[in-house]
């Protein structure tokens, strides 16, 4: 999995970071049981804070992507029981209301959606 | 235009006050060329402090949804042309994202997509 970080992005690194894991999980670059770099090792390798690595390992925590190890460190576990969509819920509403402020059809809003899809 | 404050959510209250403007605006509950409340009355209204209306204000005048005008405060001015709609479709991406790694289809995510539009 290529994790790219924009420095210069306005968008908090570690979103960047859970974004891109989001990503990658979705692409089946990284699969479940698997397990993520040492939060160390993620950070040397990308030039970031150790505390930010862990931010964003939390967030995905919470969020049901993975589990903390002790041995195997943050193993990729898809968990979504116990985590409600409704946060998901929340944003695609909060989409689908900013589409229709720009003037974007429910019709190309669903091309948008699935070009995405295929493209993952 | 009903705003609802949750003093109780994660979400930081001026992302929830500016997330409650977007759906108003694509609600057409408030209309282009109409006038927001104050800074001090909205901040009065909902209990909230000045600070917190300024930075719901100023993030919605940076994504093209209102000017500030010092006769007539915050107007709905939808202005999309100089901002370019990368963020929306970002957002969007990672909703996909989202949606794939909790096993949901494409066809399941326009429905949801379609229904929401068709509520707001």
């Amino acid at each position: 999995m290529v994790i790219n970080i924009d420095f210069g992005s306005d968008e908090a690194i570690y979103v960047q970071l859970r974004n891109q894991i989001v990503l990658g999980i979705a692409k089946e670059e990284i699969k479940n049981g698997e397990s993520l770099p040492s939060v160390r090792q993620l950070a040397d390798e990308l030039g970031v804070n150790m505390h930010t690595v862990n931010k964003a390992y939390s967030m995905l925590k919470s969020e049901g992507y993975l589990t903390m190890n002790r041995q195997r460190g943050a193993v990729i576990s898809i968990e979504f029981e116990s985590v409600p969509h409704d946060e998901m819920y929340t944003a695609i509403r909060m989409i689908v209301a900013e589409a229709k402020c720009r003037g974007i059809s429910v019709e190309e809003l669903n091309r948008i959606v699935s070009d995405f899809y295929d493209r993952l």
